[in-house]
């Protein structure tokens, strides 16, 4: 934990935000937190709770919530952008229209935006003019926001093209109960937290048709490969897979009762149909636009991903889940390490 | 799954063994099941169930008890070596004694002998001539026994330094619910395979101290971190760490209600003695005898391997779990890269 004390801005009032505010203000921070309903905004500032995302949990009274975007951004130098990712260009228009200095960006924000299959880096980069962008840095890793309220032991991954950048986003989050690390390799850390949520609806369907452990482990396992071996191809480190940002978040979403995108899933494997889910979930389910958004990049880039395209005749070919996890365990039998390393070493 | 027909001896009716004859079995092959308990024998051929081990399962007429070891060995070409890592030495002794003709020997074993630091195959190698052994193969991955009994998806991976003998144990396994994998990194999959219950003793504790799947899924990763370390420095290729015999079998094994490792941390987590644990389980604990093993190993190979000495210390040196997890937590600060990339590469 670093003695500089920053003002920072948190750009969306979600868990996340909200979580992410905290461990800003625990280490002396000067926190703003920015949402676009009053009410909520009138919540944190009176009560200092936000009990629809975090219940239970009491804010410190240095976090700041305020509505009006302009005056969240006035006098900051890094502002923490945690907004859905359908939400993001919606949100960087605004900042590019009150923003007058260079900015550094922390995005905390996964998926991959369809058809224009841009990261989300590349979507900030895309939408923000140089006067305004200073330095992109990704934070990523397993964390679900409800632990971190709680102060228990969270690790994550951050990463920039510049360094400098990530440094000091670690030293602006580090704590005794939020580890931080650095990587510098962007794509690798965006494309994990990114299609993780692909495999965590597989993971739902399969314990949704009452299958164990083994089958879960088997996709979250078949799924990081195919993670790994699209990535790979994007000019990514297949190492980065191996860690927080991969196989560490690939884990806490796959197989934890607080996920959206498992719950969604379990609820498809026990019959639902994708209209009624997402109804009857109320709040985004990022891996279904991601599911759409990994096809089209399999395409692309020529890579097969077997559960990703068994996943989309599901969601969007109304495919027959139990069949489909039948057919991926009964394809041909096949080497481990030939299908590892294809696509991994070219 | 192949229409050639085998007689197939499983050594140890734990069980794993006896998930295991089923599956063969169910395959069509002759299968013999030896165990030393007559009671048990008299169980599987009177009742066709093992009770004790897998309760609720009626075992095919197919599979026949034995606990003559010498009668279970006559005539077979292929053996499958499913005792505790424990009893190996006492049994391959016996086998040496009996046998006549060279077999092929698949050993599902997961641990590392302490002191003489030895993987399963090399004190195969050690223990048998080669007039009586032509090959070995290794069956390891994510499945608890109870799923396999159930027929539910699984996925395994089989090694061997000769490749046929490791094809021909994947025709042997494979059907529509046993997916078998093959890989060529014998070393690789035998390291995964041993060093993942150090880790689910560690997840079992971070659980047992209250902490939630964020802390879980670091200490899994981080895991996988050193032991892919120290593997890569025992000559195993890294990318088998990626496998179903690496972060797959870690995953089952660190998440599941089913797993001893797990139970055992669990218990530690909560504040019992290793003494009260290990009495309480009833059951041989392998992690315990694989921490040392791996502490062993990482001192000889000079590899840093922060969660195993961590947990050394809790087992071994009476250490408080809380204090351990938390001096891990509050490690300094790393590059996630050159920490995974250090050891691996060179």
């Amino acid at each position: 934990m670093s003695n500089v004390k920053e003002k920072v801005a948190v750009i969306g009032a979600g868990s996340w935000g909200t979580a992410l505010a905290l461990v800003l203000a625990d280490n002396g921070h000067e926190v703003r937190l920015w949402g676009h309903k009053q009410e909520q905004i009138d919540e944190i500032n009176s009560k200092h709770t936000n009990e629809k995302y975090l219940p239970n949990l009491k804010l410190p009274e240095t976090i700041v919530g305020i509505s009006s975007l302009s005056a969240a951004l006035e006098g900051m130098d890094i502002i923490i952008l945690a907004v859905p990712t359908k939400a993001i260009r919606e949100v960087l228009g605004k900042i590019r229209e009150f923003q007058k200095f260079p900015l550094t960006i922390v995005h905390v924000s996964k998926g991959i935006e369809p058809d224009s299959l841009l990261r989300i880096s590349e979507m900030i980069e895309q939408e923000l003019p140089s006067s305004v962008l200073k330095d992109i840095v990704v934070l990523s890793g397993p964390s679900h926001a409800e632990e971190v309220s709680l102060r228990h032991p969270t690790t994550v991954t951050v990463s920039s093209e510049n360094m400098d950048a990530a440094n000091m986003v670690q030293d602006l989050f580090m704590n005794q109960h939020f580890r931080v690390y650095t990587n510098p390799d962007v794509i690798g850390v965006e494309i994990g937290g990114a299609l993780k949520n692909i495999i965590a609806l597989a993971a739902g369907i399969s314990d949704g048709l009452g299958y164990g452990d083994n089958a879960k482990a088997a996709l979250i396992t078949r799924g990081l490969t195919e993670i790994a071996r699209l990535g790979t191809k994007m000019g990514a480190n297949p190492l980065t897979f191996l860690g927080l940002s991969g196989i560490g978040d690939l884990i806490v979403t796959c197989t934890s009762v607080h996920s959206r995108n498992w719950r969604a899933g379990n609820m498809l494997g026990k019959g639902k149909k994708l209209d009624e889910v997402l109804e009857s979930m109320g709040m985004v389910v990022e891996g279904v636009r991601t599911t759409k958004a990994a096809y089209q990049l399999s395409e692309k880039y020529n890579v097969k991903m077997p559960i990703t395209e068994s996943l989309y005749g599901v969601l969007f070919n109304d495919n027959n889940p139990k069949e489909a996890v039948d057919q991926l365990m009964g394809r041909l039998k096949t080497n481990e390490m030939e299908d590892l390393t294809n696509g991994l070493v070219d």
